[in-house]
Formats: structure tokens, sequence, C-alpha cells
């Protein structure tokens, strides 16, 4: 059974929220504790990037399908999970959401809540790793999905744990969360110029993927639209 | 079949020690080993008590619910999962296997059985961090235990594994671990002064976390009391 | 039910570039950020590459057998789940895509699309490593997808995990994608006069695993044969 | 349905030689690779090992049990899992197989095939932490296995990735990898003087958890025989 709209915006707020409070509060106290060792404090965003992705997914997905991410409610839309009408209030909710997440990630480690990021991350290898590394998300989600949604969690969890290292961006691939990382000048930030690029490298990416997974898995398009997203958003 | 009560607390008592011995015992190691390198030391400290969780949850679960933390079983009784007067027998064999983990812990590592720590965890980015962590923490259990119990030990054990590393307290999130921890001059450690507070903030964000999803995930209340906590703890 | 054979291709060719990405790319990433120290940069190849497997195994596995391996699809067809005439086609989609990977690889990091590694691995220590990586592969594969396909992500994954560091090799255990990887003079490279011994120790590893297990679960051959491999790319 | 005892002799053999050469080849490769930062070394030794124990009981467990351990099957006799004329040869395979995996581990990086272990290993803590380590991994394995068997894999994998840290012995655990090890001198190897106050510490350990679980888990002891250990070795 579906939740209503407000009962799904609000997990989606909150999910987002926490997400982004994982990757900006474990990048600070990351960078605090590795001494200048970039791996290291890498490693342990990493992993507490994806295993934060696990628990939110596991805990908001019943409710709201446990988007988080503009690009996948988007998706979600292409293929007919979400109303057309419903993805406007599910960005607004991540975007905002990411940007609540930031502020809480500052100020439990006693920072100024927000902070404009210096953090340069452009050109053609970033471009086409956002292109890659949301192409790659949303296959997964996709190739999930539609015939088995409980495994969802965990295959999102783990290609975030890779594409961290695998992509010349540490894969972003999340348009809210690349806007709420601009707000925050610290190990995760991006500078606010070279957030359009990341976002249709992203956008790029996510629909490119939804089409092929159209051709590539269609005989289940119709029969499986209830578990089309992870947990129930359908409409 | 529900166990009987002195099983169940026997269960507490037990697996609220192995946490206990899990999180300071790693934490000797870890420091004794990283040679300064507080990142590498926490980073072992996270995994060994992230997966300790996993198995010590799919271990006591069947048994007694596997809360091994008061905040979770006062919230278990406010949804009306285990019985208001079992919640003291229940707080108390948890803190009691708690201290005994910590002793245990000292002991494996040839240690002072007890040493009070001088580790000073205050002000106000600590409670914030504090009342951040169990919110989340008593989130991931309602939303995953109310529909999808067997994955409650994964979203529990992914949660605090990001959460060592996203909020500026390292997560206690557990009053009975916060309480052992002041009785360990360790790694791990807190100092007494600072443990009410803790206590205070993490009883606020559980109890906030299962007040939101009382509304967020009303329906599946009554029909699914029987899964209301991991196992089968229900009276 | 089976796809065609052209969306399975397909599913081998993207699966399989996404691993080599993921290790070439991780490998990257590692070198960069680890200052020189080895443990820490294949922890993390390590770490991405086992991640990426469980996520792409889930995401291919329905639509292809997710096999993204010629000593997979061969031993496949010993068994009976893949058609002979249809070994070449995989492998060919396989390697093709190992290469693509590769060079995605390298353009997100901004490096030479392609360039021929120098990295010296050859001797018996690493034939018999190969062979033993190898052989321990196919036995997660059949051990679990005779009876249990569900887990076979998570036992690959596993695998090849703990085999990264147990072999002397590094476990590539995969002749496509130890084709790719002569093609990048990085971290993770294989210079090609030593490719032919690696193949050959796989190829030799993973029949010799087939045959044994043939005799360790033969009343399950012929039952299962739609689990045979992962995901239903029986013919 | 049984596998024949030579069958699952065969599957006890293989499956402990894998666990050693796990154990034994990432110490070797983590010792080499860390430039004499230990934690660093024990962090990857700990990866691989949990890593390794899950894929190895999802892959044997069906044929064996996978066990893998001569306390688990005295355990598993005890309750009436083997019978108990089963149990020898169960531990000469499990012996024998741990022995052949320390040798295939030094073939594999081109060592002496045997060399006896001068890693002093002794005193009351490391007998408190090996009786400790033991009662965790079969409190593990009885908490599960009782009820939900296909759960024990990551039970028993999360369990060790654990221990490794939080016991002050590393958490042998397991008298035929203890033996195994001391003929390893390496990172993960043991003196064989200190090997028998290993292995009757484990087998203390190892018998009060199966005491103890046979009280607190009574009901389910008779209905559930056929899921006593992880997969059908009953009798």
């Amino acid at each position: 059974m579906k939740s209503s709209l407000l009962k799904r915006l609000v997990a989606e707020f909150l999910g987002t929220a926490f997400l982004v409070a994982a990757v900006v509060g474990s990048g600070i106290m990351a960078e605090r504790l590795a001494g200048g060792n970039t791996a290291l404090a890498l490693l342990a965003n990493t992993i507490a990037t994806g295993a934060a992705l696990v628990a939110l997914i596991l805990t908001f997905g019943p409710i709201s399908g446990a988007h988080f991410n503009p690009v996948v409610s988007l998706a979600d839309a292409m293929e007919g999970g979400l109303a057309w009408a419903e993805t406007l209030p599910y960005s607004a909710a991540q975007i905002s959401g990411g940007v609540c997440g930031a502020i809480a990630a500052h100020g439990m480690f006693g920072l100024p809540l927000i902070s404009i990021s210096h953090h340069v991350r452009g050109g053609p290898a970033q471009f086409l790793s956002e292109f890659i590394a949301t192409f790659g998300l949303l296959s997964a989600i996709w190739g999930c999905s539609r015939s088995r949604s409980s495994v969802v969690p965990f295959a999102v969890g783990s290609y975030i744990t890779a594409a961290y290292w695998f992509t010349g961006s540490t894969s972003f691939a999340n348009p809210a969360v690349t806007i709420a990382r601009c707000l925050s000048d610290t190990f995760v930030g991006i500078r606010p110029a070279d957030v359009p690029l990341f976002v249709v490298a992203q956008i790029a990416g996510g629909v490119a993927a939804t089409l092929l997974f159209r051709w590539l898995v269609p005989n289940l398009a119709q029969g499986a639209k209830d578990v089309v997203m992870p947990h129930g958003s359908e409409s």
C-alpha cells in the first residue's frame, strides 16, 4: 500500500539529509584524523557512505522508494513508477534534505553551518566520470529492482563503494548531493561553478541507462511495476 | 514462541557484553598497532564494531530481540513490543552485561580490569551528534523491523559503521555502552562526567525517531506486532 | 525466461566493461592517493573490486548469467548451462568489454586511452596462484549456484576480496580481465608476455574445479539446471 | 539429502585448506606490503579472512556443513547433528586440509613449503582470549543455525572479522587452523609450544557455549535438527 505523498516526501527529505550528513561528516572526520594520507581518508569516507546507503535504503525504501536522488526520481517517472507530477516535489524534498544534511554534519563537528566550497572539479575527465558513475548507478537499480527489489539496497551500496574509487570524480552521481556538497568547504566539497556540468552529466548518464534497460529487460516492465523502484512508490 | 524472561535477560546480558567487548577490545588492539595513526585505528574499530553487531543481532535476536540498548527497549515498550514491566530488567541486564564486557576486554589484553576514563567528550556538538546518532539508529530499526525484520541485523550494522564516522562523537547511541565505556581509560573511553549528557541526548533522539515513525508507518504497527522488534520479544 | 542472445551479449559486454573499469580505475586512484603505501593501495583496490562484483552480478545476472569471464562460460558449457555455440560469442563480448572498460578507466583519469603494461608477473608461484585462484572461484560458483543461486553475487564478491590477498598474483582468475589489464601500464597491469601463462593456469584451475564439483554435487546437476548459472542463461 | 561421507570429508578438507590458505596467504601479502604498519597488515588479514569464510561456508555448507573446525564438529556431535563416529574423520580431514592450505599459501608466495613458527603466543590473557573467541563463535553458530541456517555464513564471517580485533589473540578459535599456523613462520604463525593451551581453551569455550545454547534455545533443538548445522550434515 502506498504511503501518502507527504509521508513519502518526509522520507525522501530525511533519507537524503542522512545520506549527505554521512558523506560530509565522514569526510570531515576522515580528513581530521588521516594526517594528510588521502587514500586512508577516502577509504573511510567510502566505507561510511556505502554502509549509510545500505542502512538508509533499507529504512526508507518501504515508505518512499528511497530515491534520495532527482535522477532516480526522473528515471522512475520515465518508466511509470512515479507520477510525473510528483517528480518536482520529490526533487525539492531531496535537495532541501541534502542541504540540511550538510548543515547538520557541520554542526556535529562544530564548524560554520554553511561554507562555500573551493574544491575545483572540472574538465572532460570529470564529465565522463559522472556520466559513467550515474549510468552504472541506474543500471544497478533497473537491473535489480525489476525482478528482485529486496537486493537493491545491497546493490546500490556496493556500487557506490566501488564507484568512489573507480571514477575520477569519486562518483557524486546525484544532483541533490552535488548541490549540498557545494555548501561544504571540506574534503568532499565541490566549487559551485562546477555543479552544472556535474548535473548535466548525471542526467545524461541516468537517462541513457534507463533507455538501455527498457530494451534489455522489457518483458518485466509491465508485470513487475509494483517493484519498479525499491519499495512501493508506484502510483 | 517467546522465550522466558530469564532466558531473554541472559541473551541481553551476553549480547551487550560481547558488543562492549568488541568496541573496547578492538579499540585497544587498534590503538596498540596503529602507531599513532588515529584514522587507521578508528577504521579498524569501526569494522570490528559493525561486524560484531551483525553477528550478535543474528545470534541473539531470536531469543530476546537483541536490543542490547536501553533506548531500544524503551522505544519497543512505547510501541507495545516489550512489556513496560520488563524494560527495567532488560536495562539492568544490558548495563551489567556492558560492564562485564569492558572487564573481559581488559582481561583479554592484560590490562587492569577497570580503569576510569579521562577522555573528554562534551559540548553542544557532541550533544547534537548523539541526538542524531540515536535518532538514526531508531529510524533504521523502526523502518526495517515493521515489515522486514530479517534485514535489521544488516541495517543496524551498516548504520553504526557509517555513524562512527559521520557523527562528531563516533556515535555511542546507547546508554549501556556509554556507561561501560566510562570504565575503560582507552581509545574508546568517555569521562564519567560526560555520560549524563550523552544519555539524555540518546533518549531524546530515540524517542523522537519512535514518535516520527509511529506517524510515518502507522498502518503496519498493528498487524506486524510480532515482528516489531527483530525477533519475537513481544509480550 | 531466457533473454535473446544479443541482449545477453550486451549484458556480458557491459558487465565486463564495468568490472575492468572498477579494477583498473580503482587501481589508478589508489596508487595516486596512497603515497607509496602499497598495502593501502591494494586494500582500496580490493574493496572496490569486491563491491563492484556484488553490484554487477546482481545487476546483469538475470539477463546473461553475469559470467564476465570466459572460464566461467566454458565451465557452464561443460555442465550444459550454456550452449557450446554460444561460448565464443560470450567470450568475444567479455574480451571486448574488458578492453573498453580499461579504455574508459583511463579516460576517467585523463590518461592515454591505451598503454602497454610493463608489470612483470611470471614464474611458477604466479602460475600456481592463478590455478588456485580460478579453482576457488569456480568452486564458489558451482557450490552455490546449484542449490542457492541468489547467494552467488555475495559468494563471488567475498571470494575475490579474499583472493586478492591470499594468492601471490592478486587473483586475476579471468582471461578477459587479464587481456584487458595488459593494456594498462598502471598498478594493476600485466606484461603481455605473461598473459598466456596466466590464461593457461586459469583454464586449468576452472576445469579442475568443474570436474570435481560434478562428482561432489551430482544429484543436483539435473534437477537444478535452471539455476546452474547465477540467473537463467541456460538454453 | 545427505552427501556420502567421502564427499563430505573432501569438502571439509578443501574448505579448511582454502581457509588456512586465506589466513596464511593474506598474512604474508599484508606483511610484505604494509612496510611495518601492523594495524594495516592486520586489517587486510582480517578482511581477507572474513570474506573467505563467507565464500567458503556458502560453497561447502550444502555438502558437509562447512565445519572446517574440530570444535564445531564436536559441538555438532554433542547436539546430535553429526554422528560421533564421524567426528574423528571430520577432524582428520580438517587438520590435513589445514596443513595443505598452509603449504599451498607458502607455494603461492615462493616460500619454503613448511617453516616452524617462532611467534610466541602464551599466558593467561591469550587463554582467556581463545576461550571467549570460541565461545562467541559457537554462540553465533547455534544462535543462527537452529532457526535460520541461511544466515550462518554471514554471522560467522562477521563474527571472525570482529574477533580478530577484539580478542588479545586475534581469535584463532579453531584447533585445525591453530595446528596449521604453527607450520608457518610468518605474520600469522604460532609457536608449537603454545598450541596445546590454545586448543584446550578453544574446546572449553566451544563446549561451554554449546551447553548454554542447549538451555537457551531448547525447543528448537528437536524440530530443527535438519538445519542444526549450516547445511545438512545430520545423520
